[in-house]
């Protein structure tokens, strides 16, 4: 399978910005672990704090198998996001490291989470991995309607 | 480990209620294909309607070492079971199969997840198998930081 | 016709609580009176203040050809019955006994009437007989559906 | 008794507007079915698009023995009928076609319903039956109360 | 001063709806009694129970020197009736014969009002006559500022 | 008469503060003119700007006919304003300069209106007035009513 | 194409009101206007201050090939003209004078405009021809449809 | 007198849930200590779950002389319970543990409260000794009532 | 123990406002009853019907070892006398004659209680005696504390 | 006339995204067809899905005669989008293909369209023609307002 | 210039109140600083607890430079304060010694910054200062305008 | 000092866009000022209109000795730029030109303001010159705090 995963604004800070709330692992480290973990599929990364690059880099992915988007802070005001999520076929699965909805009020709704075929949250950066087995799983359920 | 299945109120209906939303898959079918998957573990299966036998099953299960927790309907509005899962130390992971951030926006809010370790939605019965993960990564990252 | 009149919490305080607002017949005397009146269709009965019995009650009822339901104060509160109401596929008609519409504002919205095919409020315990010829009309309606 | 049918605006579209929604028959289909099945009663039929025009029918069946008012559209806005019902003595339901409960949020709130009698949604044109029915069971109650 | 007494919906019922609210005086008791006490003014008056033709009203006295307008129940909901007061150059009165700010929340809030010269509330008919002296005083400023 | 008028925060600027929303006349002249207008009543006059004086004032002229009563900026805050003129038997009318409804929306509510028999507003200092023969109507009803 | 060009409560004034809003041309300049440009459509042209009378307007156009609807001040409280519009099969554009969204909140959100084909505002009179070369253009695209 | 100490869920794990909020004393020491200060009543006690058997066990003291009730988690959401108080002519009296208003917003309101003659909140378990004095004292004002 | 007994605005007029409400009972009876029961504690009285001399009470009642504080009206809207309550070490407990929570809804909030102990509310005067019951609880408490 | 037409985020993927909404022509064929329409015009094309770049474009554009603007999803949440358009002297006209007050409530204010001259929405690429129209129309006003 | 500091509520508790949030230094220290600081400036003191003691010195400040202003817990509750400050022509800053921003919801909102030149918040006592130097650049560019 | 003043979207106007509102000199004018004033610091300065380059600019200045910051319309819009602030050590002021409380009803609110040390709105370009003198002062108090 060919993967993206996506990574939204301040998630570069991983593993110096409040280690407390998101670990002491660095985005290396994911891309690393993921890569181990995963090493007959086709991962990708990318991490950017700019709402239009990451516009684009879901426009640019619209042909692979699926995407893993954490997209942060935008997650709760992005509008453009979703409409780029919403506008390609490529099935997306939105992460979060920390449990946001134990966070403040305006963290607890996703604008672009209904239109990704679903989410996880609050399992650190072990989310990432759940997220990649849940493209997985949705890959094989397609598989079993078409061949049907 | 010893880990709770935990269903909410009409999730017995699986496979027969609106299979459009939850799929054909049984109740059954999930204790089945779980205790397959992780034969090392040692699972319990609870489903009831009634919010206050769910409270009791979450009290008897504090010493366990983690619930799977798909509360249903009372997801929204129950008061009580977030009080039972705050009142027991064992980590709760709440599981949804349906992607409720894209139904109704009654549904967008979840009282429990605050004091969840995390939650899962979207991915069908299979969010039951990465809940599952999730508490095992759970269990290595506790063990790492008390070996530490 | 097979039809289930359900009764949600306090509803067995029928004659004693407020008369003012809820009159001095009593839960037995509206059976009594329904029986007479539709001696030709299968009656059954069931009050409960508990929500996971209604659930259950509901689900119980999934082949009958009509629940006549007063969720009671669960009307405004339950998810869960309203998932119960919307996983059968028996017609529902919801019925208030006083006008809840002229009442507190919490008892303005219906959390159930959405998925039942109608409701009547206000009309004391003659509400529950017109229910019930609501469920023959639509029975009638539907027969003359499917014969076309 | 004398009992006036009311009906508001687009109401004079039956049969031929959202048919999906409102069914195949028409305003004259109703009178004429009503008028069979209350052959005893003596009905008028009004209907008007007017908000003004239905104000004014509304006093002048000040002397009736019941209205059966469905306000349409003017339901949810107008404090003007709303203040028309309070204003007379006739007994009055409201009564919709459709579940307005399961449509748009701006349809679940009635101004009209707090100073009926009660009301009836969501039985197609048999609603109108029902509240007929209604009427007659409020004339019994207050000739029983009379008496005592 | 030629002033327009403009009475909306139901107020034509005064006397007889809900005395103990309104008051045993009619309609023709207020004109015979504003008549006598500002003899020297060119009063009119119009009551009607339609928008519209309360509208054609304001429009059709934008040449007077005032209007004294109880718009009823418009009062809270009719954005039209607001641009037809500010659409004409005629100072505008509003009048409520109740203390509106002590009855249903929906009545606390007026879409005329703010765009009239001011507003009398609670003093039952007596508030007509207020009205018509706070049009004499307007007028007065009007002419000492016109002089000055 | 035995009547308070009774103002409160900032109206002692009145003359100098925004004469274009107040006008130039000060607090002084307006008891000149109600004086020479009302010269077989006893007026007597209070203005404070602090919320608890007006209290004890309101309480202090619990024997008396009426007081007119402008409580400026406390209108739409002060609770233990509402609840003073609700402690006392005398009758209350609430006063405004400028015309509240055209102005900040926090201005559009009163905490005190509701427990006054009435309100005048948007006339200038001559709502005053208008307050005071209010009064006098308000007590020749309740004279008829006694003698009655 | 036969069009009606319909105009809602106070657009009778245009010209005389508020010019500095509005402009200075009238209806009439407006109707002589769209007949120069448009003068093979047949056009036809009705105001009304009345709600009813436009709801009248717009199931009287059912069979026309378009409708230019400026509803006025029941933009934003009108459920029966909604519903009206919805219940006809003819397209209808909104039109707007003023820039709508730069105004009063209450203005900012219509009633009617989901049920259009599109809407503009903010163009002074000029948006009524944009409005019927947008009928112009949705013809030319149902033709296409109809034809391929 | 003859007094339910009734408690809802998650009360049953006192003295071992979140100790810093709810202190070191289980429920037996609660009861303990109840029934060794009111030596002189007929104290029952009774904790569940279960919302529908709390609703029950109001219903079954109908006839005693006051219920101090700790409804926990049902406090904020239960319609049906707050009926079952209001329907039972016993004095009920609302007690938490906690300083409800100092947590979170979802705590500070309380459905039943409106129905019961008080409530207590924030004195820990000693909230339950007042709220039996409060029960004393209303007692004692009702027998001076009738005496009198 | 030194306790300061603190009452609000209006409630000097205890006995004579709003009996049904308050009781026939005056302050000075308080005062009395709560130093006969109360008389080996140095209990002293405040009653002011301002904010700032409340303020001023309990900033110099910040070396005693309890205040009961009624804040009447002040209860809903200052923010000022919570800061006080906040900034001095004295507990304080609140407490309210009349149920607040069965009032009008600006009633059922209230700034201070989240700054006190507890709060105690419906029981008439004998709630001052319940909070002086609960301020020794509370020594007791701290006491034993400090002694461990 | 110089005229910039600019799009925001997503509307590169015209023609390929969700063709039910938006159609199957491209941002291309909307070039072509403008440069055809409008050949004496000079016009401009840019579309970015990064807010910065529509900033940056808007600032440039300060000198040119005009801009259509299509803001997509940033026109429900930029608020410096709509600072860039009301900093500069050039009027704008906000476009949108699809009848935006139809789809979901976050999508019925936009945050731009109070500092534009007015919007079109709704007419399918077309709508951008009608932009230039509106554009020609306000600046021959404008021309016309400088020579008298 | 001569410049007032006003402190309202509490602020007289600055050194002993909550240090953690609001420092060790005392009004007294603030006095001594600020004028050893700006020692060429006519500086004036004053702190009350009382509203409107507040709003007659800033009535009473009428004629200086500026006004320092921390409202205390009045900032987010007075409208009578913020009238003062817009009734008087002299230029006030608002000043708040922690960060309000990142405090309770509440006290996010200002009803006296509206009226108030600028505001200050989060920099402890040195806030003062800068407010000083604010009233000081605000002269310069008055005197600036004035010479101009 | 290392400082960065940073400056959003849109303020690359300065001097150019409404003037009435922002002023005539220009960013250059503002760097030169502050370079002269604070030739003892190392000041930097960067301008951008995307968001993303901000949070770039925001990660590349952690380990400064602070940042002074004015988010332009971000301010009241942006979660990414929140978290920003909050994932780096380095102390950050919030500035704006204008007084933002006096604007629009979306303005009054910042979404970054809680994470930084304090804020400064109102007082044209010398708000950046406070935040500067405010910065200062920050590191005095830590440096006080350090030695001791």
């Amino acid at each position: 399978m060919r993967i993206l995963i996506l990574n939204g604004p301040n998630l570069n800070l991983l593993g110096t910005r409040e280690p407390d709330t998101y670990g002491a692992a660095t985005l290396s480290d994911l891309e690393e672990s993921l890569r181990t973990e995963f090493d007959t599929h086709d991962l990708s990364f990318l991490q950017s704090n700019t709402e239009g690059v990451l516009i684009d880099a879901i426009q640019g992915a619209a042909e692979l198998d699926g995407i893993v988007f954490n997209p942060g802070g935008y997650t709760h005001t992005s509008v453009a996001l979703r409409d780029a999520v919403a506008g390609v076929p490529v099935p997306v699965v939105e992460v979060h490291i920390s449990n946001v909805a134990a966070r403040e009020p305006f963290r607890h709704t996703s604008l672009i989470a209904p239109v990704c075929i679903g989410h996880v949250a609050g399992f650190g950066l072990s989310g990432y991995r759940l997220a990649v087995l849940a493209l997985e799983h949705h890959a094989e359920r397609k598989r079993g309607a078409g061949s049907a």
